[in-house]
């Protein structure tokens, strides 16, 4: 049994994101990157290439080259599925590319430019019956998983209450905008779509909302805003929220909160109990109760769900931190790629991951919670597709 | 010099909030507790002031003989203000009798049942010339003090973004709610007002937010609702706000957070840096930048202001507590006396009380938040008032 | 039924722990400073009562002519005990003289200046039947009771191992010792006694890991030393423990870890479970197991024993602190007294108040400790008296 | 530029660190897993190398078999490191082999069964002119480094105090002892060595005091002990320290603190300043002050050091845990080959990895920890080897 195959479309010197990709799909061991076209530029795609100990004929100076020369190999070496890792509206002609040609996608979030594209990413996939798989990396904690566990058991009863935030504070200021190439194609339209502080870290907070709630969002009233002068797009917003059962919620995302690194925190509560998870300290998850002490779950202890288990690697203590968790979305699709190839359903630990559905939902949710924005009515419908 | 000389309205067996504030009254040894009108049941009014050790003849069976035959008493025996610590409906008529009656009245909060009240409260304040004081008790502590002193000495920058929540969860279920004395009146339109949650702990939020960044609120957004089926009052709300600055905002207040103890907490962003408070371990202070480490701030230690330095009592690691905070407010407002007395103006510390314009805008922000989020528009501008 | 009235003996201006003495004394406003001999400098002690509100004919230029005036007054107005708060050399003269007077003696610790007296008093107390209390403060909080009952119904199975640490850091420099009042005493030998870091703090930290376990200490390895050149006295050690069940212990106190504030922490484990105390955070109190979550007990909620609850003013949430704790041993002195004056044996809360016993055990700990430091030899016994 | 390529001894089906050192090593796809001798057993040693996607005929029945078929390989397909994850006892023999067949040794610690294999280790290390390199894994966080830097630059002072623990809890009970595998040969004299907790976790703690301070151990004063019956080797024990400065310190290591998952922190103290940093949380520092607040350094911010920002992957925020500190001793180790193939010095980032002369000082600390504790003198000299 060989490992599966992944070829990489963006990534190359310099960016953030696509290192991240590698690490994670490194780490286990079970996926092995054949080949890239890690820019536009081919010189810089074959530096990178090199530098990653990839052959260089497996060194493309794009993606549509990547998809023909790959077709032309063999297909027990060609690469299996492709890892898209570019700025946000590149996601899409990748996608629909890999897609016709007949390979697997793996997508960074968003998904697509807009919703439109997301809806019809969604026809290909339907059409070409082919994986997609999405990096809402945060839902790959272990702890994350034990919290939808928690939820689903019923233990935390109904749940009224979610109070999601996001706040980070790297574009808090003007500075040096430019140059920060991450900065510069999150805050231009033309890169990013209609949303910077949404696109970028709010649909994380409302994917991570529903996932361990297991309840979609049915309504939202919404806050955006730019805090640096002459921004296009928001930096910083708040949606209240209404669930499909009833509860209440409030999701905050923030650029421009300094001082603030990457402090994703979750708390739900039920009418029995609730539950608090912060992304900066991932390997607790707290649980409190209304009747007995507050309990500290802890990744790798024996009595955590089966599949919080399934998604860790160290024991108990060692802690396990982002490219774990990022890890464990790449273990989920090439999990799903073995499955399909030997023609049986995955496992509970495989089907685990991200997928077409949210890539719809999230798009329709950036969407809708910029129009929401611009409305002095209250409250916004979020529709069904 | 002798001790400032207290009375007090309510405060009964049973109550929480009148043995608060004499903890609070008492810890300084610059307050005496002189005579009381503990309750309107005389035979529990005297058992109140028995136990409290006080002499029979000094505790009456109702606010209004209490200030008739204080009056009586040679003017250094009489008591010189008046604490009401009653439910909400009846922080007014006392006030008011108090104030006519030329005692100083220091009120628990919210200041009066609605806004109206506090209205016509302001006026006998000013007409009678006496001193009005009110329990956010919060303010109180050192660390709020060193809050706010690095926002007015400009080290945050423009503040863009303010974060402040109050979950509790002892309101989560509705059993044994007609039982706790301390649900049931809340709970009760006739004893609370218009609202339980905004009432009791959204209005303590919202006063800490302006109390820290010195900016008004101008603009609100509400969503309040009854979690607990069957209740007349919201247990629950979300607001978004606008400083007059044009800063963001958020207020969050529940009572039906399960496993939530008195969670307050407030986040305050500028474009230079930020800052983070938590009730639950009231002695530390973070201040975020963003060029160089996050400090924690403490109580006691040399470098805090002096209006922190001058409302702490012990050295550093030696942790106060909400008491502490509490009895800081009394402290103030003894100072005030005194310095009536004297003829001087108040010294900071003892300036630095809640008042009258507090009460004021408190009540307003109640009935805003009740109306806005009646309101299918989004956006509601504060009164000035 | 009156107050307890107390007199000081100490605590003039300028003094640290004679104010703390007095809030705690106050809190609860059960017990009423009638009387003071404040220093030795009789105007001074005359000023320190008058910013009291003491009549000048109760303050007093010495603590002999105290114990004569006072007991020439009538029997419900004279003072019913003394609260010791001088430096250590001063304690036992004024301990005896009271007792000898027919006072009861609440004193600061340690008890004495050495060994000799500590056991002096011992029959002191007995022969004059007069009641005596230690101010181990660090005992008085609720969650340190919640920590000795945990320990004494067994969940924790037999204790093995104990950890205790108390590192501060305000004497790491040597500059200003001279102009701190705090620093000159307890750095002289004349004062202080043979011992500064084990006399002040590890006599603490000795008595809570007794008074939690429930288990003595029988022997002890020390390894005390000064790390500020020229110092006499110690102002840092170590000391391995052994515990009258076997178990192994360690005792760190420090007065020169840099940046620590006042950071006593203990740590107990059994063969069933462990738990962790920090008196800086000192509302929580962590229950560890081998087989289920980590349980965070917090103050203030039904699920703590009765002892914790009666020791507990406020509701959870809302933090206690040192002061808090500091009366709660006021509180359970006061009951003594009551208890004693109606002929009856005083409740569980009252009862639980460090007393001669834990005075002797204490001056033997800090003499034990310097002795073996100074010893080639590693392990010594723990002396019986 | 091709991978480097490694083999690996132990670490077949059911071990725990052979797969810790495999993820390490994939991680940053710069070392590749060419062959190993994965158990004694010749069949699980197969089944293992399939289910690492091994070819069949790179998977050995035993180490001395690797050695040598992979010297019969062309050089630029050979292996050309060992890495060694079989317990103790079986260290020095497979090393003393790779050496000897001129093979690069990567070892898990501690690095021999006993000190004199330790020595003559070093003595092959030298003959062969190979590298050798050792798994303290810890000192291989951003954090450990940056603390480092922190003592190096003089910020903190002359060291005067370090305490360094490390509580685990996974021994406390005899049940399941000899089914779990990595119990039982830990606690078997044969395999494990003459200590249990000191050569597993004690000889970790004492390797990050002195990596982190730049001292070296001079003097120990040892209190080991079989906290659980029947045990030959000790599970817990207390170590009192001085380093070569006149520092004092205290080692804490514990194998039966129920509750504790893998507890390790240290925090050492100068004159000037002080720090803390724990394993559980290891993107955090803690700087302390006598005059200022106490700082957080966090990995991945700008103002770390040179060293700590080599060593991290993941922007700030963005948590990196125990896997990526192993992979940094990897990519360390690995870069030394590199650096030895160029004919050229290893950079600061690859000079950075525990070596030969940690191996020695490792066994030397074990030792005379178990010789100290069995005597009745207190202090005993830390030899030179």
């Amino acid at each position: 049994m060989a490992k599966i195959r992944m070829g990489m479309v963006g990534g190359g010197e310099g960016a953030f994101i696509g290192q991240v990709h590698r690490y994670a799909a490194a780490l286990d061991s079970e996926i092995e990157l054949v080949c890239g076209a890690f820019s536009s530029n081919p010189e810089k795609s074959q530096r990178s290439g090199k530098a990653l100990h990839l052959p260089a004929d497996r060194v493309y100076s794009s993606y549509q080259e990547m998809m023909t020369k790959e077709l032309e190999l063999p297909a027990d070496q060609r690469m299996q599925f492709v890892s898209i890792v570019t700025p946000n509206h590149m996601h899409f002609p990748v996608a629909k590319a890999a897609l016709e040609a007949g390979f697997h996608v793996f997508s960074d979030k968003p998904a697509t430019f807009d919703l439109k594209e997301a809806l019809e990413l969604r026809e290909l996939v339907k059409k070409h019956d082919k994986l997609f798989g999405l990096t809402h990396t945060y839902s790959g904690y272990p702890m994350v998983k034990e919290a939808r566990h928690q939820v689903a058991t019923g233990e935390l009863g109904k749940i009224t209450k979610v109070v999601v935030e996001y706040p980070q504070g790297w574009l808090a200021s003007p500075e040096g905008e430019e140059e920060n190439k991450q900065a510069a194609w999150r805050l231009n339209p033309e890169q990013a779509g209609i949303s910077c502080c949404m696109g970028d870290i709010g649909v994380h907070a409302a994917h991570l909302a529903e996932y361990i709630t297991g309840l979609k969002i049915s309504e939202v009233c919404s806050d955006l805003g730019s805090v640096v002068d002459g921004r296009v797009l928001d930096d910083d917003g708040t949606v209240l929220l209404r669930f499909e059962n009833g509860a209440r919620g409030v999701l905050m995302a923030s650029q421009v909160s300094v001082g603030e690194e990457n402090a994703l925190k979750i708390r739900a509560y039920g009418d029995q109990g609730g539950l608090e998870w912060s992304q900066q300290e991932p390997n607790t998850l707290w649980l409190k109760w209304s009747d007995r002490p507050t309990q500290m779950y802890r990744t790798g202890l024996p009595y955590v769900c089966e599949l919080a288990a399934a998604n860790t690697r160290t024991p108990n203590g060692h802690p396990e931190g982002y490219l774990e968790a990022f890890a464990n979305l790449y273990m989920a699709f090439a999990g799903q790629i073995r499955a399909l190839e030997n023609g049986v359903e995955p496992d509970a630990r495989s089907a685990d991951c991200p997928g077409i559905e949210e890539a719809v939902r999230g798009m329709a949710f950036i969407e809708l919670t910029v129009h929401a924005s611009n409305s002095e009515q209250k409250w916004h419908k979020f529709p069904n597709h």
